[in-house]
């Protein structure tokens, strides 16, 4: 066993079965030829061909020892920092033949996987905690090149910060039974990405505040486990025409409310519950966000890059490059980028072997870009609508191309550099990046990719160490006075 | 004859057959009852409704001399301010039933006829012009109540300052034969908001610097006039539901190029033509940009009240009120509506009559705004997809709330405030207005509705009378140089 | 008795030898001769002088009924919009000829004291208070036309939400001791602006969350009672050359810190004290707020004047008019002009008669214009500096104009339009008011003039009627829901 | 001979008896004593006595082949991506003891010096190069460890794009004569910082799209050449007090405008002349960019951290720093300041050895940085003034301190975390840093450091390689058209 080409895990996800809902209606037969999901999954496929692609096997692989059966290298535990540019190399690989349009490509998981498993010790001897299910899931990833997606978001209740979610019937997913063959979990958790399109799911405790006991618990199920349910958003799949929807009819990834309607999560298969304070720490010490955060920011580099070259081939088609705020709109572009490429090269220069001997990142600048990007990606899609103007809604369709008005397209669209049927393709992508509801979506998921920007950014001032610049002043002025920073 | 209500409208359009392109058809049978124009349809028969609304009827139509008809207010050649007045509410109520979301209600290009033949001396005696055609326009416009729309964007071939546009094959509509009939006109314009659904067309010079004199013209024609084509681009209406798509099944407008296949003007609706100063002189010192912008700000005010009541009902359901971000979000639209509003109030206070008599808002306070709006309303849409957050995109369906897991969308998606069915209805309401293919379309159309918003910036700076400032300073300092300002 | 001229104003400033200390020392002697404070003294002359003016006479005073002193119109508690406007036109004229630098131009406190006038019958019958006492002050300050100053701000401790302030020693300004012949007042207030320069200064509570019942008061002394002292700030006067320095020779105000070392107030100088409730009453009620904004922004929209009259002025001189950049600039000062403007303008038309029978301008506006100036003045600061470019940091003195080396100056900084000399005049102006510390103090003040700009945009958000376009959403989606704005 | 120290430094300086003009008079006696040149020179003497730290020589100082008198570490010619770091680590030094204050402390035109040398090959045998002369302005600069100023600002009589700058009399400095001793230079330039303070001054053609002939040269020249003047701005030492002044009693440079005299320039001191293609090449092609860059970034990083450290500080004597908005405004600044250390380490990460074997840092990120910091600069100054607030304008002085008002000031002006002198002195450095005429020169500055930002923004865009990312485009949508970007 090892890595798996695109065919089996299309029928590995047909077998699945798992119970998703759109649109009113529970679906049924395969999941691979339903409208809404078929282009996210042939999209998928050929990430999975890649890792069989002879010329790329060896940039997509590793071997464990005594093994011969190749391995995704997304399931890599990097020891040096060769391993970590190892690692990148393939993310790339990964985001760019999907233009970073896909936020949860498998090796997002796959990082949170290997991560985990990586700083499971953490849980060592703790109560409640298990980390040899780790370790165990771990392995068995990498068998089986199992995909997953993870749930974060709870309900929007109520988003006072005063407001404690205690309410009688569940409504955030909390274990509400506890016996011999494991949890019963009840209640709902928002927004899976790929929510049914996986093998399993991983639900794990958010960070709050006040962490509800109940709410204190990490495990893994199969997609098909029962009462587990799949509850998707309007489909923003605009049609198959791949001129037309150039994105939305590959990438349209979906994102679900998932429901857990006393679902039973087998002790196997449990990481840890009922300890509030492993909890937090699994979340704030373990690898996991340090790695999510660099296959993140590597994406997001890839995706800032497609726009870099949507923009410039708008400029290119209407011939505005030489307006000075055309020129400043796509060099604002080009800074994102290049900060972005930066900081995420700092993380990697700056790495560290952590407590457990794997090789990490450095956080203070994938932080700095997590702060960054949720703010630049809006202003770059406005950018290229501000450059596309009238002609972002100057978009007759495929089949105007194939009528008999035609002629009057082809003289009345064109452009000096492009003719009407290219051209209207190229403003059909700029739409769908960035006005569709598809583009409106990959802005939002953007955004808040991360968490609220606002905890963001005081999680920055928070963990940022300031002692050393604050002492220069103390030292310069020569002040008498005693204090603590950082 | 006078005032129509809706239905006269809805027969006499359906009864045009104008040549409307969509998706590589020509549409045939009643465009009333076309999937992607029904809605706007309906919502343009419910303003000529209010027409006739006996509680209304006094506020929305006025009387000529000696005729006992009622003719609709946005008609009304204004004498005093008492007149302008009245326009606005008039024009405020026509707003208000479509909050602010039809660009092209009846009463902007009633308000340009009206401020035409108001001009209309402005061409008296000069060469290729017929001053008397708009007045008999003007007439015959009250008389049968016309709807109508115009075109302004001329095709994107080249942007660059450089390019002068001349091609064998005309793409840009001009003039290529003048007979005893008329004008011959061949080319196209680009968008044409409500094209093909309204009685009539307008087309008009747009200011350019080296103005073609075969496109110097102005004159109006049927829809139906043969030869002319309107091709549509994509409907952004999302689906019939008003559950699901609250604002696109109702206001979706429909852009469409207008293709001039040889068409005759014959020389009673010619304004003028072959006349490049005359052109000029027509678009920028008659009173049609003044009671355009008049008509535009009242109707952007009433949308931005409705963006603002969209921001706080969203605040109420998820309960964040007592941020002080958000309060600074909700503070921003309202300071926009506050500004926007007393724009238009000094526009109105500070009129004058112009050299026909006719009372003319001042147009600074307008132009103004017209520099604000482009630039707000793209935040204010912003906004409201951050206090959104996630819930922008966890939007079930109509259909679902009718399936057997209305059970579970009832208990996860309530908010404390609101029950799960009204709360994804807003939420939804949000996204339509946002981030759907409509909602997006919205924000490109106020971005670029008074055109180019560079050039916008270098107008007010260009018409703004500085001089008096400047020779405070002068004096000021006592300085010995002479200059002119302004 | 009523108006005075300049003269009698600076003969009653310097008999009255207020204690202020200065750079380490107590000052002594007049003090319209000290350096620091001879330039805003003469400019406060030629306000007082303008009053006696015939040219303006009429403008600038009013009659009280069987009167026939003039009394300064910024007494006239308006009564209908026309004293509206009576007013703002003798505002704008003191503003004028001290190009709205000066903060505390005695209008601003004359109005302060109007409007606690006009408001008195708010703290009738209420425990300690005494109406009267706000009664006689308004009618001893009309007679000798006194000038005041206040002070606000507390001293900046601990700036977090869950200081209280209770030390042993007072440190912000409280009563310590309630007597037969007044209170006794220990401790500071930090800014008095004009601290010392003004006959008396009025002292008042200022809105703070939890207010100590022993800050609750508000009270006015004469500038030189026995405890009472005024430290100043270094001095931001650049020196006596009004070639060098235009406006810090003539207009820098200075602050000071007021110190209240066991100070009695009689009785009859108190409003009220030791009642919470009635301070947050008369701060909140009265029209005091309203009135203030009202003078505030008609300075700040003359000052505003100014500025783009030296943005012009620059950009004329070096000829940079062409650039859109810089077109695009200057707009944003001529937009924020209008808007203040606009506003300004609205606040007067929707002005309404208060319970107390004065013509209060309407609030909702100015607290609109109280947002937008603390942000567009230091960005309009911003621009000049931008404009200016290198040419702000090139700024030899009036004396390298009267030494040998003329003739180089005269050659190497001429620009086509301007000799060296008049040139370096205007952008000696253009750094004094942007980059001296002059200017810099300059932004700070107009920046922070209404208080912390953060809770102004929460006050703002909370004041806004929202009710009415909640509604308006509710009703177009036919909610269920019940609920309360506002 | 080599590195020298401080003393023989001011000696030096002191020796020359440059033509300074200040204030309308002409410097006379020892420059190093004069009040408004003694802190800066002070400072310099600081940094070349750091050179000869036992402790940090060997990190300051490098050796020649077969010399053993050390050179400072700034002329090192780098050949290996560790030179640069060594490089790296001797400016960091320099630029940690004066905080980033001092923009032309020596390793900045040394670092000049250094790679026209490297680069010097390029005006092999072109007509009027003459690379040997900078070759041996290379080792007299290392032997004597020589200082130096330069000037390209040219006088700002037309900022016109249309404008050609020919006038009579020269105004602009160029060659108005050519003879056997060398040229004869006439006319000025702008903006020398610390003019007149060091042994020799730079003087080379600026980038203009059309660079006339006569001003086609570079060469450099002692200070006290005959005929050569510089005329000072006004000093912006605000006074001897290093309490009151932390920073101008220090760091203040002066700019002086540099006036040439019909100066000789001799043959030998002549890089090229009379050579618009060499001209600008030289610019463009020689390392010099890349390296000022280089030591640029490096010192506006710990810059930035000063200004992170004061921001800090105030943030903790206030004790603000539990709001949301303050700890979104210091991320700002943590944000700017990893961003910039972010591009600085990939500059020497992608560093390359350019075609005459020398180490040069990669150009893009610099140039991304130097998009950056002018922007950001203004605005952290922007965030120090808002967290100080009123306390920016509380500032009395050292003498305050040090009368009988001490003890009110004690009690008032303390906070919990600092006593009153402390806080007094923190607050005046922010000020002394950000609003004092030192500080908005220091903002200005930065602001134009390297050059119109516009140009930079419109350079980036340019320069910055596009092809790749609109090939990803065209073959994703598979478009026919050819076209060549970059």
């Amino acid at each position: 066993m090892g890595t798996i080409n695109g065919k089996e895990f299309i029928d590995r996800i047909n077998k699945l079965e798992n119970e998703i809902w759109f649109d009113g209606e529970k679906i049924k037969g395969k999941i691979s030829e339903h409208h809404a999901f078929k282009g996210i999954l042939k999209a998928k496929t050929s990430l999975y061909d890649l890792q069989n692609d002879p010329a790329l096997r060896e940039e997509m692989t590793f071997f464990l020892p005594d093994k011969k059966e190749p391995i995704g290298l997304s399931y890599l535990q990097p020891k040096t920092k060769e391993d970590l540019k190892r690692r990148r190399k393939m993310m790339e690989h990964w985001a760019r033949i999907t233009h970073g349009m896909m936020g949860r490509s498998p090796d997002y998981m796959n990082t949170a996987v290997m991560s985990f498993a990586s700083s499971s010790s953490l849980l060592k001897d703790r109560k409640n905690c298990f980390p040899e299910n780790i370790q165990s899931l771990y392995e068995r990833a990498m068998k089986h090149d199992l995909s997953f997606t993870h749930t974060f978001v709870t309900p929007q209740v109520n988003r006072s910060q005063l407001y404690l979610g205690l309410s009688e019937k569940p409504i955030s997913a909390k274990v509400i039974e506890r016996n011999e063959k494991g949890l019963i979990i009840k209640g709902a958790r928002l927004l899976a990405t790929q929510g049914g399109l996986t093998d399993e799911v991983l639900v794990i405790s958010t960070s709050r505040l006040s962490l509800d006991c109940n709410e204190a618990f990490a495990f893994f199920i199969p997609s098909n486990t029962k009462g587990l349910k799949f509850i998707c958003r309007e489909s923003f799949v605009g049609g198959d025409s791949s001129y037309n929807y150039p994105l939305s009819s590959r990438y349209e990834e979906m994102d679900s409310i998932v429901v857990f309607d006393n679902v039973l999560v087998p002790w196997d298969r449990v990481f840890f519950y009922d300890n509030v304070e492993a909890a937090d720490d699994f979340l704030n010490r373990s690898s996991f966000h340090t790695f999510a955060y660099h296959q993140v920011v590597n994406r997001q580099i890839v995706k800032t890059e497609f726009l870099l070259g949507v923009a410039q081939l708008l400029v290119e088609a209407i011939n505005v490059g030489e307006y000075q705020h055309i020129q400043e709109k796509l060099s604002e572009i080009i800074i994102g980028l290049e900060t972005m490429k930066a900081l995420l090269g700092k993380s990697e220069n700056d790495a560290e072997l952590d407590e457990w001997e794997c090789m990490r990142p450095s956080m203070i600048p994938l932080q700095v870009a997590s702060n960054i990007f949720p703010r630049i990606y809006p202003r770059f899609s406005e950018i290229i609508q501000l450059i596309g103007a009238s002609g972002m809604v100057s978009i007759p369709t495929e089949r105007d191309f194939h009528s008999e008005i035609r002629a009057d397209l082809e003289q009345y669209l064109q452009t000096e550099g492009m003719n009407a049927e290219d051209r209207v393709k190229l403003f059909r992508l700029a739409w769908d990046l960035t006005m569709s509801s598809f583009g409106t979506r990959q802005t939002q998921y953007e955004r808040y990719f991360f968490g609220d920007p606002i905890r963001l950014s005081s999680s920055l001032y928070k963990n940022y160490p300031k002692a050393q610049h604050v002492e220069e002043i103390i030292k310069f002025l020569d002040l008498k006075n005693e204090r603590t920073s950082d």
